[in-house]
């Protein structure tokens, strides 16, 4: 069987690493735009050959689109074009809707399962990808009843091979949540660094004044510009929803801090706490 | 030596079982207005007594004030009135500018030193408290030269024994990094927890979909209201300054998303990435 990984960074490189250890004689195909993080991915042993991208879709019984997500709207009518009859294309962008649409345009569309594993990390490339990113955490499939039964059960098999969990929803629904629980996140952080940068002109101060609490509550706007601009792009209608909602609030304990109004700040506060029962489960999985 | 800790919780717990660590014959004395606390912090072996606060005041060569920003304010005057005269009360508040002005007009101003530990978990309670909690932290003293050498050279001794490195500067250039690097922080933290908790009515969507990236964005929305509240308006002034300036990045950025200005969008991105070099340096540290 040959896997085709378009895009080898963390999420792509990631989910071969942890394949090829469940099927050492799985042969994996890079395809990737840039030079460098292909000859990475070679070195690194994610995949065995680096081919172009036609080439390397008419050759696979499954292509992975793992690249940022304009590129995946843009790549996945051309992979559909030239993927076998008995093949499977996978992505695993972190949008779904206008991906879906653009597939639904395809004559080939029931070859196509629009996935999305919740991990990540902060870091980017060949280089950060590692074998146990994947295993543990869950994957969510959108529409699935618009892929044929063989190319949803391949895509179903092998990312539970992995140690997936996988959750089944609409595009629609998919978008909506991660607007609020992952892109408002990336975006809160994102906005706290340039605030802090912005004030502190002496790096040096913030690297001695700032704790651990700092870096938890900022570490994702370390992530990358490349990804995420696409993303917040994509879901701009629930993230700019997400977004004003949060901006309220903030306003809102702003205006109770310059009140002195400590009671409601509490409040504020308490009813925040709330979400120590999830974040509990969450580094329980 | 007897050293008193008064509120014993995550800080001045950790400080205590840092301190024993290294002067076994040292004696601690407990005060706290929760029984389960102080009955927790025997049984944990934080301290050897538990007594009244001026009891164990007037028995003790040195007192650390550990209690939320707002008692340690109203128990500062009581405290060094019942010190003895070779005495030193230290505080370790996350604020500092009200609480100098209050020991500036006590007549026994000197004996006092104004201290902040770059420290802290989102948990609290002697039960949180753990001995490696300061070691290879920095601490903060300001206003040094209103302290007598003997009380300064004390705390200075102590806290680099347990392996902390020492900064000084006024109370003033304090609250204003801390407002930006620890208290907004905080705030972006229990808006972020609030706003998905409004949203997500169903806490199991947000366990099946937040991955690791928002556990850690939004950890610092279980720290303790009671901690908090007294900080965010103690610091009031800038508190409001630095969530006006993060509530303005946030603004610009939903502009940005809502315009579609991906070049923009990244232009932010690319700038808060900066932030890196900053948290690559306080994770070696």
């Amino acid at each position: 069987m040959t896997v085709s990984i378009i895009g080898i960074g963390l999420l792509g490189g990631s989910f071969a690493l942890a394949l090829r250890e469940k099927y050492p004689k799985m042969r994996f195909i890079g395809v990737d735009t840039s030079l460098v993080n292909s000859q990475l991915a070679l070195a690194k042993g994610i995949v065995d050959d680096v081919l172009p991208l036609t080439e390397a879709v008419a050759q696979s019984n499954l292509v992975v689109l793992a690249t940022p997500v304009n590129v995946i709207m843009n790549l996945l009518p051309t992979v559909l074009d030239h993927l076998s009859p008995s093949g499977t294309v996978v992505d695993l962008g972190s949008t779904k809707g206008l991906i879906c649409e653009v597939a639904d345009q395809h004559p080939k569309r029931a070859q196509f399962v629009a996935a999305h594993p919740m991990a990540g990390t902060e870091n980017s490339g060949p280089g950060a990808a590692f074998r146990e990113l994947l295993p543990g955490k869950n994957l969510i499939i959108c529409d699935r009843e618009k892929s044929q039964p063989d190319c949803l059960l391949l895509t179903e098999s092998l990312f539970r091979d992995v140690g997936m969990k996988l959750f089944y929803m609409t595009p629609q629904e998919h978008d909506l949540h991660l607007a609020y629980v992952s892109h408002l996140s990336h975006i809160s952080a994102f906005a706290l660094g340039l605030t802090v940068l912005e004030k502190e002109k002496d790096e040096q101060a913030i690297f001695d004044m700032a704790s651990t609490g700092f870096s938890s509550t900022v570490r994702l706007a370390k992530s990358s510009p490349q990804m995420w601009a696409p993303i917040f792009d994509q879901n701009r209608t629930n993230v700019s929803s997400a977004l004003a909602d949060y901006i309220e609030f903030l306003r809102q304990f702003k205006q109770v801090i310059d009140d002195q109004d400590v009671t409601t700040s509490l409040d504020f506060m308490q009813r925040a706490n709330v979400i120590r029962r999830v974040l509990d489960g969450i580094e329980k999985r």
